[in-house]
């Protein structure tokens, strides 16, 4: 089926998922190693089990392939059925199917992908491309990935799909604890936001927690994310009885829950683990035929890392101090990929309040791809803040974007056309902000100029599908010792500003070869911030220039935006 | 004679005044105590002198009545003699003067006034007006006070010169040492401006120095004043030869540097100790009938204490905390007379980089105008930065005004015509630069209105004679924290400033009631910089903001102002 029936369908009404396969063949007695193994040796349990989900009134049956990717069958010593195991599945499903939706079912490849584990992000792309295009080719209707726990293998399994296919319907689920947190860090407002930018239909939660305990994480992905949304809970928490797992949650009381779900935006219900057919027929006949609700997600645009997510609005704060251009020692160490004067950067720069690092390894020409992919892991490593990815060379900048977690900012393309769709394209494949420099080749003399180079973009970024929002300018800050004069960047801002377009400057370049850096850079910060000036790349050592960035917000009646997005409770 | 006849006579030639007559009558074997005795005992000897100047060449002939007031007169005994001294000294001159000039010789008390001495203010300027009075009534045509070295008693004796009469040519004179200050601390750059503002028709400085030392001296003058010029150096340094003081520069080498003083634009030449009618006529002969050189003086204000000297220009930091109001403690020290804390304050606001000091006592109810008094003098007793007199009441203001020594600020008067008119009467009386409030009594909402009220304050500061450079217009800021909009002071700025008006603000109101107040102070400072702003009563230990004001500076090209006037070598 094509993306678009599927979205139709998705506006007609709320669709059910089926419940859980996993605990469900537990409880029925089946004894395998693991469940998938039932696709070959025991068709008829998992057609038995998915006809019951289709007679329950699922609209959508998943493949029973949760574990059935290369790397898991072969940790069991079943790689040898890889193929059988899923092409069997999507068969069977599509077998009892009886026009409903069979979804190719993926989850984890059971390893950690770089840094938190040793397989490599190709590694575990392959895996995932591999499982696809057997389900794909297998005759599935769309693809859910679920139950991930961490955001960077989510990515890798998502590229993989769309890589197979840009038109199957993709929905992409993690698992969360109670205050919406993965156990690898990463919040479900991360999660949200950078499921915004990726290229998936549905963006899910699942597994881990009872409908009472998700409810108020559904509510933060309802609000942060753009995407249809889906919601599968377990069936209460596990009680372990005997050598048995038991989930106690009701049909009833499942079914009740699951209305919630609705009201709050769901528009695909569904249960996880605990769940089975009579929690499935409940859930239907609570909820009925309804109209998905009308959802206003946020508008407001974060910047994240894995762990650490930051708003853009009012002033975003980016830590200019990694940058190797004319530090011969940090260049040394970078070719030796000894990366920790660079870790030690980017902690000073948060203590110092910055909401953003920025990463300039400069000498690209004597790195390779590598330095780069190693640079963004050991940030991941220690938790930094978002990155803002100061890359001139445009592979080195994919690999980053590649093996960055979170939505970070690019910096940095041209207004030029060729320059500029090149970047775009990064952005679209792999989520984040932009940044726009306003100029082609050369940097325009006037305000004049230099916005309607910035007005030239708007129209290519338009053009190529990109929401504004995701896009800052830089009106470009010049030496004010070489004879420029600093009001062309201001009233530059102000030009941008006016027409809703968001600004970010590089600060230092102003008082290059002066005296007094950190005093005049503050005086400038202050007027472009009042000309509506919304980030910028700075020395955060600067106690002038951050105190000003304060004292200009609270003229304005603003606070410095907090770390973390807070979890609200909406009761 | 008429202060016009005078003034169209400096314009039409260089005038010459005559030469010693101290050491003259010493170098002719009188011995007498006081030399002003011989007006009674020989006059004579008086007139051969005279007629000897006359002969020379000189316009303008001085009474014998250099050390003729009551004070000194009395230390030597001869306080009976004072009428006696007087009239005859005017009568003596006037019988040899043949058309020539009269100008009644006036000098120091002999006694320091407070703080430097014991002797009040008002005692000088009584000392100073009986004895001008006695001169004028006897028909002098004009008065010089010459070889003064306390700017105060200067002041103190041309107060009392204009309070006798408003239409008396006048001549003040100082007396410095070849670095351009006079004994008391005072440069001549702060003689020269703040002669600009009060009410002499001759700014001139004499003794002291030879010629060649005076020169250099004396182009400062001519840089800094804007009123006639006058010099009359010595024939030399004194040497002692037995107990007889020589002074060996010639006629004719006293002649040819005199010239150069015209060259730099002296409008009146003479000669003090040491020279004799000889130096005179050499001098007479080598300048001969010139038409003076016409002078461009600098437009540059400044302010001044007794020895610190501050440019208006680029930007003035006026520290605010000698402000009592809500301070108990330190209203209660004030009202003792205990001006400790205010010193102290004073000092500590110079270290953090102050240009000037405003003294604002509160609780003026409670206070008489001794308190004023006393703390100007205190202030002046520890060499304090120049002051901005912040005082209600008019009666203080006036006390205070009297007692400063040097060029203050005058905080402030309203936009209100009668209230205007009364504080602009002390400005013209006693010297300095006024902060008028763009309001009324309430204060006006719009930048506009402020505008339009200060345009009307322009209109009166016009008809009262006071040049606008002496006029600094105070938008207003109001607490950004109670709702007010922080850009109707920005704008009011900006208009003030392109109608080529001087802006000063109160910048600490501001942030009233608010948290962080130093880091929205700096940052709205900035922007009222950017508008044009030129002064701030402020919190300088908010480092934020003197950071500020220095990058601003900086942005635009410009450096903080020096603390003193460097002393220029012409040649
Ligand atoms: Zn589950
Ligand atoms: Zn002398
Ligand atoms: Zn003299």
């Amino acid at each position: 089926m094509k993306r678009e029936e599927f979205h139709e369908m998705l506006k007609q009404r709320v669709l059910f998922l089926d419940g859980a396969y996993g605990t469900e063949f537990f409880k029925r007695g089946y004894k395998v190693d693991l469940i998938e193994l039932l696709n070959v040796k025991n068709p008829q349990a998992v057609a038995q089990l998915q006809k019951e989900y289709v007679q329950a009134g699922a609209d959508i049956l998943l493949t029973n392939t949760f574990s059935a990717n290369r790397a898991k069958l072969k940790a069991h010593g079943y790689e040898e059925l890889f193929e059988k195991i899923n092409v069997e599945a999507v068969k069977i499903a599509k077998s009892v199917a009886n026009g409903r939706l069979v979804f190719g079912d993926i989850s984890s490849t059971g390893s950690f992908v770089k840094p938190l584990g040793e397989m490599d992000f190709d590694e575990a792309y392959f895996i995932f491309k591999e499982q696809a295009q057997l389900l794909i080719e297998s005759g599935v209707d769309g693809i859910i990935i679920e139950t991930m726990s961490d955001l960077k293998e989510l990515k890798a399994a998502i590229l993989a799909v769309r890589d197979v296919s840009k038109d199957i319907p993709l929905i992409a689920s993690m698992t969360f604890d109670a205050n919406g947190k993965s156990v690898t860090g990463t919040s479900v407002e991360i999660f949200s936001t950078l499921m915004n930018d990726l290229d998936v239909d549905v963006a899910s939660i699942n597994c881990t927690l009872e409908p009472k305990d998700m409810l108020n994480v559904f509510i933060q992905l309802a609000k942060y994310c753009n995407k249809y949304l889906c919601v599968e809970p377990n069936a209460g928490k596990p009680i372990l009885r005997g050598n048995v797992l038991e989930y106690k949650t009701t049909p009833d009381e499942f079914a009740i829950y699951m209305r919630d779900f609705v009201e709050f935006g769901a528009n695909i219900v569904g249960g996880c683990c605990g769940t089975g057919p009579k929690h499935i027929k409940s859930m239907v006949e609570y909820i009925g035929n309804q109209k998905p609700k009308s959802k206003e997600p946020s508008k407001r645009q974060f910047v994240s890392s894995r762990t650490v997510m930051k708003p853009v609005e009012d002033f975003l704060i980016i830590g200019e101090r990694i940058n190797a251009s004319g530090k011969k020692k940090l260049q040394v160490q970078i070719q030796q990929k000894d990366f920790s004067t660079i870790v030690q950067l980017a902690q000073e720069q948060e203590k110092e309040g910055c909401a953003v690092i920025d990463v300039n390894l400069g000498i690209e020409k004597l790195l390779e791809k590598d330095h780069f992919k190693q640079v963004i892991i050991e940030l991941d490593r220690v938790s930094a803040l978002p990155l803002s990815l100061d890359i001139q060379n445009l592979e080195f900048l994919e690999t980053a974007a590649k093996e960055y977690v979170g939505r970070p900012m690019i910096n940095s393309a041209l207004a030029r056309e060729d320059h500029l769709i090149e970047r775009l394209k990064i952005l679209k494949r792999y989520g984040g902000i932009l940044i726009v420099l306003t100029m082609e080749k050369d940097i325009p003399k006037t305000p004049e100029e230099r916005f309607k180079l910035a007005l030239k973009a708007v129209e290519i970024i338009k053009k190529e599908g990109v929401d504004l929002d995701r896009i800052f300018f830089d009106p470009l800050v010049l030496p004010v010792g070489a004879g420029n004069d600093y009001r062309v960047t201001v009233k530059t801002i102000e030009l941008l500003n006016s027409a809703g377009l968001k600004t970010c400057i590089g600060l230092s370049n102003l008082s290059f070869g002066m005296p007094e850096r950190e005093k005049v850079n503050a005086a400038f910060l202050a007027l472009c911030m009042e000309a509506g000036l919304k980030a910028a790349i700075l020395n955060s050592k600067e106690t002038t220039t951050m105190n000003i960035i304060e004292g200009m917000l609270l003229l304005k009646g603003k606070e410095l935006a907090k770390t973390k997005v807070e979890f609200e409770d909406p009761l």
